[in-house]
């Protein structure tokens, strides 16, 4: 879930200079509105790296917003008076009432990521379901109850957390601000990284969804959260006011980033390039070869393999899997193309076709498009309601866990070609008769909406990107490296499961 | 939660006789509108303790309802095809289609419970909050997608076990069925106990809520599921029909037993238990005596004291809270007399108000009446809505949970006197002047409603009697007998936590 907050986003000073007022403006007159309408509250809270920004954050916030309507409380060591309690009172106490903002620094999660890796330093997974467990019921009922709870967590790669780090010691003003606890976390930056992964997969939930939020451009990240924040008071505003006593429904889920440069991770990806002819054939037939002997390897009968592709129309994903299937033993393998759900399908929860197809020990199957359905045609195309998508990616990390737990290895790739290139293959196409059924009016109508397939793209490897199953991207512009890429990571992924 | 299945329910031949065809028929009529309007699926779980009859109960709904239109799962250990997917493959494979019913024998509960004792025998928590929350994430998502879960839990006292079984043992006809697992099940009763009440306690959701059905007397037991079955599924027929694809959303909760003689935990109370008035005076003194001297012990500090006082209007709560006090430092506790909620109260989430009490350690907190208003004024006037108060049971749960585990001793009563009694001591609150304050126009309507009242006391009991915090139930005829057997209880409780 964090990579796409480690790739550097940034945003000029005079594109902030054009955006920051009215972003301002609309965020006081929705919190007035909330104020008048006494709905939520809202609950920010701001967790993350050390040195990422989460007080400046805040800071930000109360500048923009009127600041007696907002309450800023930062959750340290606990007090003599705190720890007389519950750990959980001083959380109660410190809510914010209907109408009003809360911003919890850290709360709840520092408790979470601070047990969970006590003792031998390494993560206790069970321990850290309980706190799982304790969050989960905790942000539900609060949900229930009324609250808007956004959550940001203020993400810096390693690199960049230590760039930030000199940059405040260097400066004297700033200096005091970094402390020995700042360093420390820097050293364990690489053995902290899975445990947020982990925490963040799985406290993220239709209600309560994480955002994960690049902090090293000060610009990008306050523009970021709040234009985040504005969305998603938006969204409550649009409810029909709560009558009488029974307490607001969020009827429509907070929308997630729509924000500046958000399809950066897609975008960024170096379409250019290329493998030439010779060396393909020559790394075809080695990886073809590695592919076919590995999936007869006699420790394979321990696992199965799952293989995922998704990708823009006409990306290739066809003659990619054909390159696949061509090393592998057709008794043990099946190809599983995935459309319209059937009639049967459509009668049962959603995940339900896919389960039919998992594969047992020792058996691959390929999803010629998958799951990921939910979060990208059936969202673009409102097929299924907001809160259906949001709480989607929760139910697809979990069934993929799931899947791992029982010995697939899972492989998710996403082949992506420039608008150009799918014009090119599109006209291709249709000017070459045995391919003709494979365009459709669907594809031309799909293309136009290319920038909301661009979002919902980069939300979903933001959210289902686990370090269990990665997502990988595959550029896709040239054939021939993108297929190479394919099979590369395919044996890769093997040869790592099926090590003595 | 599983006292009140006990506590030996029986149902008369002469009354099921009665009972059992209007049932049968309004069963089947609402199976058929099930599978015309495709809406749900139904699926019931029947889990429970060895010989309980949750066979015979999935064999007599079938026998009731239209069996083409139900499909019974036993799940046992796992064939050589489950084995080879994940553990949940089997539980997607045999959910039934929207329209239908499905009966899932034990399902994804025997894992959590084989597992979570795994090894050294006794609970391991943590192990356990991790099956914890993927069974809540899984029922959460089938709730999600519209299907209705009814989850039954079929118990039989420890006594009521070994009868079964010599029973079973000793007809012929039946003697195949009973297994050395069974009397192995019966020889670990007490120590799976806690693990039962533990796992029902967490997983008991206002989506997915457990019914604790005694399965000693098999009347009792068909009748009673086959009316929650029923009230349940007469509650999704209410929602207006799901157009499209949307998923249909139960918008109301599956209603608790309105059973037969549910009513039986309140009624068996034998209110004729008296106290002498001199022996009353010497216990008074002393368990006061006991009590201030253990308010004031040193390992009291390292605990704090919270008292919960609920009853019947006129039951007597004032009176015995001033016993109690009666031996406490003033300085050491306070008293909430809880009313309608403040403006300031009804802008947070309901539970809000009671933390703000929260005692410190070495702290007392009595709260005459409480936390309980949601599942007991509140659910019987209809001040809030049906799935408020049935997750609200939950939210308390963990409410006390985790005042428990921040060293709270929680000690609840609730206070039962007769609808007479009541009657003739609102009739002298009338007659007396310095006691007609307490007596209004709200206590007389209340009265009406006794009924209703006794329905959601034994739900409440039956919720949230947990085994960290289990509910005393005082007769409360007579005043001194009461007054004693509070005191009396907080002196164990207060002795046993305190034990060095």
């Amino acid at each position: 879930m964090l990579e796409s907050a480690e790739i550097g986003h940034k945003i000029s000073k005079q594109m902030y200079t054009r955006k920051e007022p009215p972003l301002r403006k609309a965020l006081l007159n929705e919190q007035f509105d909330l104020s008048q309408t006494r709905r939520g509250p809202v609950l920010i809270i701001l967790s993350g790296v050390h040195a990422g920004g989460r007080g400046e954050t805040a800071n930000k916030l109360t500048e923009w917003m009127d600041p007696r309507h907002i309450r800023v409380v930062a959750f340290g060591p606990r007090t003599p008076e705190e720890a007389q309690r519950p750990p959980a009172w001083r959380y109660w106490r410190a809510l914010p009432p209907k109408g009003k903002l809360g911003i919890f620094l850290n709360a709840w999660y520092n408790e979470a990521m601070s047990e969970a890796t006590r003792g031998r330093g390494k993560i206790d997974d069970d321990r850290l379901h309980s706190h799982v467990q304790a969050i989960r019921e905790h942000e539900q009922m609060l949900s229930d109850e009324g609250t808007l709870l956004l959550k940001f967590w203020i993400h810096l790669s390693k690199a960049e957390q230590k760039e930030r780090l000199n940059a405040l010691e260097d400066d004297p003003r700033t200096r005091w601000r970094v402390t020995r606890a700042d360093w420390e976390a820097y050293r364990i930056y690489n053995k902290s990284h899975a445990l947020w992964e982990h925490l963040l997969r799985e406290t993220s939930t239709g209600e309560a969804p994480w955002y994960v939020v690049e902090g090293a451009d000060e610009r990008y990240r306050n523009l970021t959260v709040g234009k985040i924040l504005l969305d998603a008071m938006r969204s409550i505003a649009k409810v029909p006011s709560a009558t009488g006593k029974a307490p607001l429904k969020h009827a429509v889920a907070p929308t997630p980033p729509s924000v500046l440069d958000n399809v950066k991770l897609i975008r960024d990806l170096d379409l250019s390039k290329k493998l030439p002819s010779e060396d393909y054939k020559r790394q075809l037939e080695k990886y073809q070869g590695k592919l076919a002997r590995l999936s007869r390897h006699k420790r394979f009968a321990h696992h199965s393999l799952v293989l995922v592709f998704e990708g823009s129309d006409a990306a290739g994903k066809g003659g990619a899997i054909r390159r696949v299937t061509g090393a592998l033993d057709a008794r043990q393998y099946i190809t599983v193309p995935v459309a319209e759900p059937t009639e049967e399908e459509r009668a049962q929860p959603y995940l339900w076709r896919f389960w039919r197809y998992v594969p047992p020990l020792g058996g691959i199957v390929i999803f010629d498009r998958s799951w990921y359905g939910r979060v990208l045609v059936e969202r673009v195309e409102r097929y299924c309601t907001v809160d259906e998508w949001m709480r989607s990616y929760n139910e697809i990390n979990q069934f993929e866990e799931q899947l791992t737990a029982g010995d697939a290895i899972v492989v998710k790739f996403w082949l992506q070609i420039s608008k150009a290139e799918q014009l090119r293959r599109f006209r291709a196409r249709e000017h070459t008769a045995f391919k003709r059924f494979k365009i459709t009016a669907e594809d031309w109508r799909n293309r136009k909406k290319w920038n909301q397939y661009e979002v919902a793209v980069c939300d979903m490897v933001d959210r289902t990107s686990t370090e269990i199953v990665p997502w990988t991207l595959v550029e896709a512009e040239d054939k021939s490296y993108a297929r190479i890429k394919i099979l590369r990571t395919i044996v890769l992924r093997l040869e790592r499961a099926l090590k003595p």
